[in-house]
């Protein structure tokens, strides 16, 4: 059996696991990413439970490694200051598992790793050219161009949550205003249900909940409860993504527009507007040619996409 | 002695040139476009015209044939649609000219094909990662990455001046509102001089000449005299230039643009305020990394740039 390990370094945890060709997780781990502010004696850790792994299989052969992390460059093999996590700096994780395993490593972003994800065991098979979108706290992207994934010159490229989509709009994390993400992401989403809050004179059960508890999830459970802001909120945020699509199409002519993570759940609700928005602002030559679908990658999406990595680059 | 053939086919007129390996044209000729109606008789009045120069020297091999047109799509061969081009629909530009000469024959759009050219040619020699923005009558790109151009699924990726950078904004040839192009362009500049001279209240040399009779040259004229409307007009061009690049910057990751065609010749007056505006509005990862440099593609660009199509593909 040939075996691929993919691992997802989140914040809070790192998952990893043993991926056989077809696409199955054939034993998986994980171990807390925040207590280990270590990172060597990390590395270690991830090590040792990979290892325990391909023990209880027989006699796997180990392709390679692929890794997904927020901030993770794919040609330097660094993770380079990733804000969420616990090492600082530039953090040569591709050099310490090629150490430990003697085998290709590779790293990419974790919205990239969910794009190569999505094209070697999800809804992107066989397609050269594609987004996929992740919705989450921000909104990330992978472009996948020609067959390639596009990192532009200094492995950066796909920060489509960064495109200004309204001049002196929303405060972002990254220091500007009016950002992408600020409109289109979970906590997007939680920012215009208070926005809506204020502006609409109108009873909305979102309105029995305190600020600091209102979430993506319980927004979008009101809007399918017939709540009016709840349903204007993803309206809104329909048409706001839909605007930005139709300007990436512009840029790289996509066949499809996969969305992931936990907002595109959310279904038709956000669907359907981002569908309208995008074909109503599309220039004629791309009208009705590019399809916004739902990520068929599962919740194990993220350790998928990195050992895809593996293959991807084999 | 090896040789390609660029063709240039514009509006008015195709220019068609023998480029050497070195980039140098070693003869030239040219048709007109809008007098030839049909198709057929057109591809053999510019045949003829090749099969002169190539009679003139001394047993050269024809390596392949590279076409630049609007709307010319690299992978189905054909011009589609060109509103500005006298044959309809679907052109098989590129059957045609094998048909006639045997050899590889490529198309491209104008604004891919002055990428490509800049690439082969000019300043973006061993460049990965590029953007080549054309500024004329509209705003086009041709957007490199990984040393290979971005067509998209379809052929038509790059179609940066429609991008909308103001939403409601100015209205566009394309039927919609606020796309790049109305605002960064010879008829951008136009346009911006026309709303300054109403919106200002002071004395400019612009309000002797008719609008109609107005035109980017003459505007970039008055403000190297000091004219104070003229150089706010580019001053404003150059930060919606520079806004727009800073968004195309975080999808793509350059290491430079370009900036070409008759308006780019404005020089410092353009490039001063472009820079200045882009790094405003870039995301933090991205500063101080991409370059906005002027095009180092002459007049013979377009011929250039077609004929480079060869070498490139080859």
């Amino acid at each position: 059996m040939k075996l691929s390990v993919g691992i997802d370094i989140g914040g809070t945890n790192t998952a990893f696991g043993l991926v056989d060709e077809s696409g199955r997780i054939v034993a998986r781990g994980n171990i807390s990413t925040r207590n280990n502010t270590d990172f060597q004696d990390y590395v270690n850790q991830v090590s040792d439970g990979i290892r325990q792994l391909l023990g209880q299989t027989n006699g796997a052969e180990l392709l390679g490694i692929g890794i997904g992390a927020a901030n993770g460059n794919y040609f330097s093999g660094c993770i380079e200051n990733a804000a969420n996590l616990p090492w600082k700096g530039l953090v040569k994780i591709v050099e310490a598992f090629e150490n430990q395993f003697g085998v290709p490593v590779f790293l990419t972003n974790d919205a990239n790793a969910a794009a190569i994800g999505e094209m070697v065991y999800g809804g992107a098979k066989g397609m050269t050219d594609f987004i996929e979108i992740t919705l989450g706290t921000g909104l990330g992207s992978g472009i996948v161009t020609g067959g390639k994934m596009l990192y532009g010159h200094d492995g950066f490229a796909g920060e489509c949550g960064h495109v200004i989509v309204e001049r002196g709009g929303r405060d972002c994390g990254c220091g500007r205003k009016g950002c992408l993400e600020t409109y289109v992401s979970a906590t997007g989403v939680v920012r215009t249900a208070t926005e809506l809050l204020a502006k609409r004179n109108i009873d909305s059960e979102l309105r029995s909940i305190p600020n600091s508890e209102l979430t993506a999830l319980k927004v979008s459970q009101a809007a399918s409860r017939g709540d009016a802001i709840a349903k204007e909120v993803f309206e809104f945020t329909g048409e706001m993504l839909g605007r930005a699509l139709a300007d990436f199409v512009a840029i790289t002519s996509p066949q499809a527009i996969f969305l992931f993570g936990g907002l595109a759940k959310a279904g038709e609700i956000l669907f359907e507007p981002v569908r309208r928005s995008m074909e109503a602002n599309m220039l004629n030559i791309f009208k009705n040619k590019t399809q916004v679908l739902p990520s068929q990658l599962g919740d194990d999406a993220a350790i998928l996409g990195s050992a895809a990595l593996v293959s991807f680059n084999q």
